[in-house]
């Protein structure tokens, strides 16, 4: 009995630590995906991973928020329909629960707002909502799975994208080395990467990469220091609110395993890490990191992979006789 | 022991009625693969799944060869690189360590031949053997994956194929009903699908769609009866051999998971089972399928699908700072 006392009060030491480590950082552990309901997340799954939701039949979601690529497609614009070049860098799609809002400049509230969107979108997946729920109601197991999930007799639009949003919902990548050591595994982090996280947090990198995604929290200037030249026409937030005082405002991006989500910036210019850090201390802290300096914050970036999704690799149901068959090199 | 006994002469007697029921049918069950070795299976699906073997860094094997999707794009022609056309039907992946050589026409004596193929295809991935490589030897886990199976010290080309064929001849599809019923399950097939597989032997497609891969296994003439236009201009094994008697002569696709892998033929044209299963009749044996006869026909062929690949979708290897970066909307 003695035993098992000292073993809970250890334990709630332990607890108490371990809630005060976090407590007292800005940046707080990844939680794992609370409230979920299982069934939609094997439809959303499978919506996720289908080719027929785009005119095409080749693109899916997981093309360019590839699950094996930590959630992106690593190209610095993606491809859609027709080879098109898209105007911005693909986001990636882990832990984009955490967001504030979705896409670069915030245009949809939530993942589940976000999911309809690259479906009909013509440089894209570009097809329409009509057409997609047209596909998967003449798929008698999609039929049969969205009456068990959602109760009703008709597919639509609104079931499709909460599903896909339910399934995004479980990619959160927890026990990163860094999350490891907020919650108490000091050895977690080498003696370089710590001095990488005391150089982001003094340097000012913190301002805008904090919580729980470490980013993906607030809109801020792309270019507060110095102007950005960016590859890329999009000019962000005030393409959502129409105010000119919010050009080149984007989502600061979630720097959660951003050891897999090259290229960086919305252009998708940065190659590499250290460029990233590099252009970032100039343009928005006024900061040139010396080389040494980079490395370490590189170092600490590193430390934010967590682990990454793990699930089988979903079947997806066969079309009918009766599913309208994808016409890929069909001009309009 | 009188009771262990009896069980012993009950199973051999089961086993001995097994082994003559399959023993017995011009089709054989699928075998589980064996000598199989795990590591290099692992690598290779890494490799099967990753897109940095395509010069635009979006096309893997799998993108044409999707295992949620029977193996198969389920698009009449393939995408390739920049969006192109290609000129024939993507075959299912699935059983294909089956075939006796692998492409429509048989180019490739077998798999590991078959894998560098459409990598420096330049209507396909679009890369070469040498950038491949490049990209590979760049990337610190995998050349430690590489080092690990192969225990040598530099990467090439033969390996990447061995990997990428070795991850392939683990995607067989045992346990379809049809198997089931070959190992004398007697009630895994209903009275419509038996009076299908009898129709199926009686009429002559067992003639070709015979063995283990229910195809595979031979070349024959499309069109031997009446001529079959094609949407295609392929021309089949006369590429291979030189010989003009061998136009229009191609290698017969297994029927394994034939619900799965439609669009059918080599120029993908057929939609349906069903509109298959009529053409074949008329082209191949001059016999027009009653609608009643064609239906228990193709209930046969869905009895054919068998368990998909099971297995954690890969994570892949981040690139690292010296990997060339893809170009996809680059031109020449």
């Amino acid at each position: 009995m003695t035993k098992f006392k000292l073993l809970t009060l250890s334990f709630a030491i332990t607890g108490a630590c371990v809630a005060w480590a976090a407590a007292n950082e800005p940046i707080q552990p990844v939680k794992p995906p609370a409230n979920i309901n299982l069934g939609m997340v094997e439809l959303g799954k499978k919506l996720y991973f289908d080719p027929r939701l785009s005119k095409s039949g080749f693109i899916s979601c997981n093309s360019c928020h590839n699950l094996s690529m930590g959630g992106t497609d690593n190209i610095a614009t993606s491809i859609g329909d027709q080879w098109q070049q898209g105007p911005i860098n693909a986001p990636t799609v882990l832990n984009s629960s955490l967001n504030v809002a979705q896409f670069w400049d915030g245009r949809a509230a939530d993942l589940k707002a976000q999911a309809g969107g690259p479906i009909a979108n013509p440089g894209e997946m570009a097809f329409t909502h009509t057409l997609a729920l047209g596909v998967l109601e003449s798929i008698p197991a999609y039929v049969r799975d969205f009456t068990q999930v959602f109760g009703k007799d008709k597919v639509d639009i609104e079931q499709v994208t909460l599903a896909i949003a339910e399934f995004e919902k479980t990619l959160v990548t927890p026990n990163s080395r860094f999350d490891q050591w907020l919650l108490g595994k000091k050895d977690a982090l080498t003696g370089d990467e710590l001095a990488g996280y005391k150089l982001f947090k003094d340097s000012g990198c913190i301002a805008c990469h904090n919580g729980e995604a470490v980013g993906g929290n607030s809109f801020q200037k792309m270019g507060i220091v110095s102007a950005y030249k960016a590859n890329s026409p999009a000019e962000g937030r005030s393409a959502v609110t129409g105010k000119d005082a919010d050009r080149f405002n984007f989502k600061v991006p979630t720097l959660r395993n951003v050891e897999l989500t090259y290229p960086y910036f919305h252009d998708g210019a940065a190659n590499t890490l250290g460029e990233a850090v590099d252009t970032m201390g100039r343009l928005q802290l006024g900061k040139t990191f010396t080389k040494d300096e980079n490395a370490k914050v590189v170092a600490f970036l590193k430390t934010l992979t967590g682990d990454q999704p793990s699930f089988m690799m979903p079947i997806l149901p066969p079309s009918s006789d009766a599913t309208p068959r994808p016409k890929p090199f069909a001009k309009k």
